[in-house]
């Protein structure tokens, strides 16, 4: 049987695996929730058709996601991740071991369920006595959490359209900076500036409008869009580039993050910092945004 | 019209790019040469259904193919181009003011007419008077070149299958060391680590039977199949990584190579070094080598 699985990345751009089995697809109140066995990149969880994580490249994006604000704050207890209900970004938040408590608010509770029991090296520690799972809206969470809760904050969302759109909204990030501890550090993913330059620089122009730190940096995810992926860190002053703070995650059993290329990854390329700086630029996205 | 070119990158891997124009295609003696107007990308060729390279990300693979051997070469005059008949690294190696003579040893001679004539921004430079066009067998031209003829040798060569095959191989670097000049240095390309972990570690196992320093680095190329693209460096000292190697190119009109992305390209995450140090792990390739 030749069976291939493909996403409409842009209107003009689709990537396919070709797979062996369909090992889970179901529908929530919210999307269809799948699992597919593909031969390249291990078993694929896909949210409306789009890649959320595959088992042969998610280690990039949830160390990536993860570690840098961690090793940013220098004890970090208390985490929340907004979306993540795959429970990759939680299993690298337990790696550290000042953690005490990990909130997962992820809107979808098929997400949690589907990937507990489909993609258990992903979602193994979501069982884990220190995380709390609140299903529901991340942003209504985070206006109902008490200021200060939080020493981490990741939101690890899908692409920023229909409910994710929220997530990427200067509201957001003032609430984010609430609900952060002194030396709290936030992070979110911003897709690739191959394709959504425009959602980068904007992103950073309103996290600088709550926070006094904001950078950028990059890894690798070749099932994503683009493929050179960002994501946007913003803090009252925690720096994951201060002298030490990499090297408090020097012992993690990490696969691509490591102290040298948490530096490497927030050297940005000249088209990357061009991209920053330059206002109402857009010809880096051709194909538009994606669907 | 719905036009899409898709590109089987492996068995159980596919691109795919919206195109509004068949600009043109063609067959050589050698391969199909087609020139596709993409949404996404901009203009695509393609050798036999495989990317070559397109305007949107060529920047990438060009400027990392070429910069890392030009600045760790401390007089870069004489460069040998084996392959890159679409011009990119040329116009790059051209960029380096100490360049006198550029040789390119491309197979496929009507590779080198379509990127003139219809990649105009990345095959300008093939006029220049300091560059030689030799179509032909890059290996057997190898073969015939004077002892250190060049400082520079750049293998820009489609995947190892095929007639290209022969461009991997420890014959090939053991004639490359030979032509190389005192302090010369020698690059390829060498995949992705996500999908061809076999190749990379053979290279570089090879290459170290014939110079005493082999060195990986990376770049990000969407277009290509894993999008985490390898190159592979090799020379008898001139190393990329010495104080004040990358600052020669500081000068440069680059989008992607900086002295400071150089250094950050040489940092290799966690799998990668161990893809490096393991023997007959095959773990990362799953879905096979590229068709």
């Amino acid at each position: 049987m030749d069976l291939w699985w493909t996403e409409t990345q842009t209107p003009s751009l689709r990537l396919g695996l070709r797979c062996s089995a369909v090992v889970t697809r179901a529908r929530s109140a919210y999307q269809e929730v799948a699992v597919l066995e593909t031969e390249q990149y291990g078993r694929l969880l896909a949210l409306d058709g789009a890649v959320m994580t595959t088992e042969a490249d998610e280690f990039v994006y949830h160390e990536m996601l993860v570690h840098p604000a961690m090793v940013a704050c220098a004890r970090p207890r208390s985490v929340l991740v907004v979306g993540g209900g795959d429970g990759g970004a939680v299993r690298e938040v337990l790696r550290h071991p000042a953690v005490e408590r990990v909130v997962l608010a992820e809107l979808d509770p098929l997400v949690v369920d589907v990937s507990r029991a489909h993609l258990p090296g992903i979602a193994g520690r979501i069982g884990d006595p220190r995380v709390a799972v609140c299903p529901g809206d991340g942003a209504l969470f985070l206006r109902g959490a008490p200021d200060a809760a939080f020493d981490v904050v990741l939101v690890d969302a899908p692409d920023p359209v229909g409910p994710a759109e929220v997530l990427f909204s200067g509201g957001l990030f003032a609430e984010a900076a609430r609900v952060l501890a002194p030396g709290g550090v936030l992070v979110l993913q911003t897709e690739s500036p191959f394709l959504h330059a425009g959602l980068i620089r904007t992103v950073q122009e309103r996290l600088a409008a709550s926070f006094p730190l904001v950078r950028l940096y990059w890894a690798v995810v070749p099932t994503y869009p683009g493929a050179m992926w960002t994501f946007s860190l913003a803090s009252r002053g925690a720096d994951p580039l201060a002298p030490g703070a990499p090297e408090r995650g020097g012992a993690l059993p990490t696969r691509y993050w490591s102290p040298e290329v948490h530096r490497a990854a927030f050297v940005l390329p000249p088209f990357v910092r061009a991209l920053l700086s330059e206002r109402g630029h857009a010809a880096a996205e051709p194909g538009g945004a994606r669907p």
